[in-house]
């Protein structure tokens, strides 16, 4: 009854051989493939979703803070989470609750950028015993080893389900 | 002397009617526009930077967490700092070092977002006595009421440059 509370519970995994939250120990590390900057990309993304001159045009960022082209934080933000879905394989998906980020300095074009993944603390539920709050925190660095931005994120991940052959299928 | 440096040292505007450090008390609130938010939308940033059944195809991302077509929350950020950006008219630009965010409920489609901003704490450097850490918190709400993103995000602004008829042009 209770096995079976839990095995409705837990979401349909996104990726089959993926990690359950018990695979999730604290200190895993994973990197990310290199995802190539460019100027046409960070200008794309500027247009749709921050519009400002230093991230849209260089003749127009000169004598801007920035002095030059950069790419909008949000737009490493993107490209951050397409590294961390494509580098962190949790089975039931990357499900996030929030998190904080930091840009120490701003992506430029000819930035070729890779995540250095490490698993945090893993907080199981009291309310819903399959359920646990993972925190990963990553770094969005260059091919020089410069970082353009520190995430610390809140995931929710769920245990292996048990076995179900030993059953029939759960009602809905 | 020390004006001269404090000149040089502020950012040519990008918004010259815009506001600088000092109009940018605490308490002072702004709201956007309203943002529709569609299938298309969603999925098309998912393809770039979020990859995940339950962002990019209703009928996949049924028995998943979200059991439907759920936006990435980075893409709520993106639309949100697109609302930001037109609605929160600072001279020298969105200029973010970082920030918090959380996802109290999933972006669906048909939303329409609109943003609350409020004016929080601002702190003048002790370092650079014309600029300002901003702290700006806002809430990505639907058309329904439903918080989508609150978001607490940290901001540099200047103050309002000298007026320049009374001297020669600062030499560079």
């Amino acid at each position: 009854m209770n096995d079976e509370r839990i095995e409705n519970d837990t979401p349909a995994p996104t990726r089959p051989d993926g990690l359950w939250a018990d695979d999730l120990t604290p200190g895993l590390t994973f990197t990310s493939r290199e995802y190539p900057i460019t100027e046409a990309g960070i200008i794309e993304f500027a247009r749709q979703f921050d519009p400002q001159p230093f991230h849209l045009d260089a003749d127009a960022a000169v004598g801007t803070f920035f002095d030059g082209l950069v790419a909008s934080g949000w737009y490493t933000a993107a490209v951050t989470t397409r590294l961390l879905v494509e580098a962190f394989p949790v089975a039931t998906g990357i499900v996030g609750g929030g998190g904080e980020l930091v840009w120490p300095s701003p992506t430029l074009p000819g930035d070729r950028l890779h995540l250095e993944i490490v698993v945090g603390d893993r907080t199981w539920s009291t309310s819903r015993s399959n359920r646990a709050r993972v925190v990963v925190s990553h770094q969005t660095v260059n091919q020089r080893g410069e970082v353009r931005q520190r995430t610390t994120a809140q995931l929710i991940a769920w245990a292996r389900p048990p076995q179900r052959e030993s059953r029939r299928p759960a009602q809905n």
